[in-house]
């Protein structure tokens, strides 16, 4: 649990953090976020996270709240606050407070940043890794724009709660071709014929994943080939493994796909290795 | 402007109305809301509001907070305190505040409830109403479940955003078919053959609004025949007149969709009467 969240330039207990019920994150999940891994303190990839923050700022017209240098001092100071070694911190910007109207509010209108960090539980993670994990797969019902990372997620959430009355970590979203899209919260990677990783491209239809994109090169150093095309249900369990990845996970093998084993059922080599590497090849500062 | 705000049981000066960074309406949009009507005091078809409301609730699987008879009397509360005589009566109710993960928090979580309340300018509207307003058309991009009024608007706020820029007061969603779905927060309308009226049925793709359910009576009642399909923006162009509805607008004349001017350009005969006679069929309490 988060002890301590910077709210709008305040650091504040947690129980006090809130924001106006006006603001526009609230009315229309008009806002943006990024959860970063913390890692002895430190935050993994903040450099490509604060990068893709600033994208999907740009693509929904809502203005920087601050410079860069001031918000990586508050992601700083909010992880420091609360003692986090191991966990992450979550950050939302959203397009401020503003009388109710779809439209975007008046030029000036500051937008509004909620920043919070919580530990994880680092053995139960690798525990589960050990395991693996189990998916299902849902029709894709979300808007075309994922590639934003928007707190527009009521389709993940229903996702991920009927995975979890499924028994399973992560729902796969399926388009209307049959390939996977990704997870509700994770990208989706197979691996076929020992040793390619197959993941979807992110030009359009997923979000450009921070650790989906250090894999890429975690995999180049480790000599495997990575090919960027979709891939089915049908593929995925007919491959030889199967993982997602996200921050908070990192990479995360999965052995089941809607009840169906994956490979015999336990971790591949692949997806086990490139989880003990990936912090050789990301920025930790 | 609300000055008093109903938030989770207290009844705040707006400016202290706020709700929990962690609130899941903040984090997931994992929530939903109504607009009502407020004419002399009183709400507008309040009956048909919070049978929607009920309904949205359930297709998320979101507790109902309180009992409909509380509901109402918060709603009545709000309006009050605010002196609305004529204006608006907004409800938000989310799935409550929780640790941040996708899935529904544990049972149990209360949902949290926000109610605020604000006049409208009538004399505005009216002259609104008497020029007729434009509209843009811009691709269908949002999740199929817009049948849930839930507060995932994103892509509401930026198809709002577009038609503002563009000098028009609405925006048409078109789905892949060419086929109007609904307005960013208007049910969409044509009248053709000078007698009857055209929306698309409310079975999918659209939310069913209420003033449109009882624009359906009031069209009965003055003897104009409706039909419910999909039409195109071609056939909204060569219609006699177009419209939309809302809660807020009531029934406003469409006079122009992307810079081409309906019919002769002014609102017609058939919208104007059905927002002239619209309060003679609404339930007002």
């Amino acid at each position: 649990m988060s002890r301590i969240a910077y709210v709008n330039g305040r650091y504040l207990p947690h129980r006090h953090a809130s924001v106006h019920v006006e603001d526009r994150g609230y009315q229309f999940a008009d806002g943006v976020y990024e959860v970063c891994e913390v890692l002895n303190g430190h935050l993994v990839d903040e450099r490509r996270h604060l990068d893709r923050l600033e994208r999907s700022l740009r693509e929904l017209f809502i203005p920087t709240p601050m410079s860069r240098i001031a918000l990586a001092n508050v992601l700083a100071e909010v992880v420091r606050r609360n003692g986090v070694r191991d966990g992450l911190v979550y950050l939302q910007i959203t397009r401020g407070v503003a009388r109710r109207d779809h439209a975007f509010p008046p030029a000036g209108t500051k937008p509004a940043v909620v920043v919070t960090a919580r530990r994880s539980d680092r053995k139960g993670q690798e525990a589960l890794a050990a395991k693996g994990v189990a998916v299902i797969t849902v029709p894709e019902n979300r808007w075309p724009r994922v590639d934003i990372k928007s707190t527009s997620l009521l389709p993940n959430v229903l996702a991920k709660q009927q995975a979890k009355e499924a028994g399973a970590r992560e729902a796969w979203f399926v388009d209307g071709a049959g390939f996977v899209t990704e997870g509700a919260s994770t990208n989706a990677w197979i691996v076929t014929g020992g040793k390619t990783i197959v993941t979807r491209p992110a030009e359009s239809g997923i979000l450009r994943g921070i650790t989906r994109t250090v894999v890429f090169e975690v995999a180049a150093a480790l000599g495997y080939t990575v090919e960027e095309r979709p891939f089915t249900v049908a593929e995925a369990l007919a491959a030889d493994e199967a993982f997602i990845t996200a921050a908070t996970t990192v990479v995360m093998p999965v052995v089941r796909i809607d009840g169906h084993a994956v490979g015999d059922g336990k971790p591949g080599p692949v997806a086990t290795t490139l989880r003990l590497k990936f912090h050789d090849f990301s920025e930790i500062f």
